[in-house]
């Protein structure tokens, strides 16, 4: 019977695509709707999406942000007021024409990001350098017209959070940048148990409207690597097209110098890529809905179920806890829990009872270990912690096995055949050279790493000298 | 300085639509923008939307629901199934007829509500008697398309949770309608300190699709009255259209029977008609986003500051404690915060800090009290609850003087003219009697109250025998 459930799910190795859709739905994080490219995030999805959320919204505030809630709807001509911006964004946006029964006089863009809002907001509100910085937050749906879509990873509405941020100096502005992409870092490596490469978009790569787009990259367990957000500095871009302008203390106006940042639902994919395996998912226990799922055994034999439930009382107090006490097999629990990548798995029946003992079963590494009841508010908390660096230590392996050198094409495309993942390669900073790579190759510069190392002194593609090292790869 | 800052507020008894107006504005709530009858929520009034956000949140998990995401768009066909629905939200709703470069074939509605995508998702997920009663609750936004708007009370585009459930009876399906409305109650009360009326809603007024719908209506100060959550049972009719069926115990297919519930920003225009004055807003302690804001006298001088914020940082663990120690002249730091309504000021300089004491300012009664500082860790608390409860009693005794009973036309128009607010008035039940009233004296019946009074015997219209005794008002 369990041999059945797992037969369901599609071998990483064979089809790692179909892996990870069979994955997504299996494990319940989400179903398909009749709204083309749009997702339903059912109820384990959407409580791991909010265990994200809480981690970050609490980074976004303890640093001083504020969150507040832009509109859904950007008339065109407000949209238009930055060129590059405008130029990026239009051909991906889907557009209001009518409302009610009124053909509206002016088009409405749903919001593929809110750089424009902000910034008409901000000409509003500020006016001397005492209402300087402003570091505004949003947790907001968002709508890009994709032609090819795939759940958490490129949907035509994904959710996530934009910070919009206008300080007094260009410094002020780039401490910013800087400062909410080390958050994200964080967020992933310490909660996400996902390591990053920081670095910096190549022009080409860069956000539309921005001077310079940072980012945070990681590999999946297929080698592709996933763009995990983005931190982008404005300069005085938006501040010159919207007129946002501060008397500073010697009473002249200056423009501001904005940021914004943004995270999404899109790293929910990352959690499934990089931790899972062919049972299904592997949730890291920082932010899993249910860190220890409890399974009866003998469940109908007297005392088991109350003994059960009194333990899980009891043991609510040193993790999230869950207990299913349905009628189904203890092997389909079994499977259930697996597949949801439930960390840990507390089994108990009659004989534990008896002996004062429960099984305590590791989902990242299906170790079985006898623990007496009373040492549970210990072992339970130690057990989490130990999966929870298991976890980042596993990723961090794979990535550095998946990280190769390349000091020219041949070699490039050698090592991204054999060995699919980062490619380190020197680069002259020409964007020839990168359309080159890309058209060759379908892989892309993820990011000028902040951790350079000299892998070679010429650039990999035209041989000309270069000073810059890059992180590149095929990339969802 | 500080009756300078007060004229800026019109007074409530010469316009309270501008007072309204200026409040929301003055209290730094929400800012316009160029997106039609769309409004931005600044960082004041969404603090206070995530604090009703987490109150509310708590009892819905509590409760037993878990939460979702559903897609923002919604294909014109699927929401033309269910048809009393479509008939009573076509004609309000915004349509995307274009995505990116392409005219879409199919029109899609941006969702004024999200009755028809859970249903086609519970057609998906149900199948037997053990997949219910499924509790599913969305926090998002939706829109409406309005022809006049005004800030939180009627906009474009509105934050709310929207709860849908199902269940194998009409009786649970029934016992959950009256629970959640009952879970918007106890939040009005106990958190937002605004008393409600609980009763059901007349079939001219009930929601579209729905079989009934009860609804908890509140009382402003200028004796309008606002609908301020609603909680639908919709039978089997949704199932019907949509085909959910479950196979029971015996094997048998069987329709379920569903409800939704919805509670929107629009309280916060009850919370700022309910409890304000011509100072500005008052919150409830409960909700406050700041409970207390300390305000340093003479703050220049040496070791205040210190001090201050030493008492700042041990008063936290008892309040959501502020400390403005800009250089804005205290009289404008009190104005300031009086027309924000935070509960407590908390005034503290050299000779308080030399007598060990502080000053605390209410902002509902305006009484001062000095109050030694290591008193301050139960007195806060302890005035924080009078604050709410005070506030609670003082719009329960505004709503008692405000409500009247009629027992006939000319009585009832006499009394809407001079005691604007609720009118108790005995109705036969036919829908004539309702449009008349209604074109009268532009008054609705806002719910036949759960606790029934028999304040006659013959309809206030028709003079037909009459069973039911409805609350009527002028409404937002």
């Amino acid at each position: 019977m369990a041999k059945e459930f797992v037969k369901d799910v599609t071998s990483m190795d064979e089809d790692f695509a179909q892996w990870y859709t069979d994955v997504v739905l299996k494990a319940e994080l989400v179903d398909y709707s009749s709204v083309r490219g749009s997702m339903i995030i059912r109820p384990y999805g959407y409580a791991l999406w909010e265990n994200i959320q809480k981690a970050l919204d609490g980074e976004i505030k303890r640093t001083g942000h504020e969150n507040v809630y832009m509109p859904l709807f950007i008339p065109e001509s407000l949209l238009q007021k930055e060129k590059d911006h405008v130029e990026g964004f239009a051909p991906e946006v889907a557009w209001v024409t009518q409302g009610g029964d009124e053909k509206l006089a002016e088009r409405l863009v749903v919001r593929p990001t809110s750089e424009v809002l902000f910034a008409e907001h901000y000409k509003n509100i500020i006016h001397s350098y005492r209402d300087l910085p402003k570091l505004y937050n949003q947790w907001a749906n968002v709508v890009r017209w994709e032609k090819t879509t795939r759940p958490f990873l490129r949907t035509t509405e994904f959710l996530w959070q934009e910070g919009h941020t206008a300080h007094a100096t260009d410094e002020d502005a780039m401490e910013e940048t800087l400062r909410m992409l080390n958050v994200y870092a964080y967020i992933c490596e310490e909660f996400l148990a996902i390591p990053v490469v920081k670095g910096q978009k190549t022009e080409k790569e860069k956000f539309s409207g921005a001077k310079a787009t940072f980012t945070i990259e990681t590999l999946m367990h297929d080698g592709k690597a996933l763009q995990s957000g983005t931190s982008h500095h404005f300069g005085d871009g938006f501040a010159r097209a919207f007129g946002i302008q501060y008397s500073d203390k010697n009473g002249e106006l200056q423009y501001v110098h904005q940021t914004s940042w943004g995270f999404t639902t899109r790293i929910i994919g990352a959690i499934i890529m990089v931790h899972g395996d062919d049972r299904g998912l592997v949730i890291p226990p920082r932010i899993a809905p249910t860190q220890v799922m409890m399974v009866p055994i003998a469940q109908h034999k007297e005392g088991v179920l109350d003994y059960a439930y009194d333990l899980k009382e009891r043991l609510s107090s040193v993790a999230r806890v869950g207990i299913d006490a349905s009628d189904k097999k203890p092997g389909w629990k079994f499977n259930e829990y697996e597949m949801k990548g439930v960390p840990l798995r507390l089994e108990v029946g009659p004989k534990d009872i008896e002996n004062g003992q429960v099984i305590l079963a590791r989902r990242d590494t299906g170790e079985k270990v006898t623990v007496p009841v009373d040492e549970l508010e210990t072992r339970i908390p130690e057990l989490l912690e130990e999966i929870q660096s298991n976890l980042f230590n596993k990723a961090l392996n794979h990535r550095e096995e998946k990280t190769s050198v390349a000091r020219n094409l041949e070699e490039f495309g050698e090592k991204l055949e054999s060995n699919p993942g980062f490619i380190k390669a020197m680069w002259c900073e020409d964007q020839a050279c990168e359309d080159k790579i890309k058209e060759e190759f379908s892989a892309t510069s993820r990011c000028i790493p902040f951790e350079q190392e000299k892998v070679g002194d010429t650039c990999i593609c035209c041989g000309k000298p270069a000073e810059k090292m890059v992180y590149w790869a095929k990339a969802y």
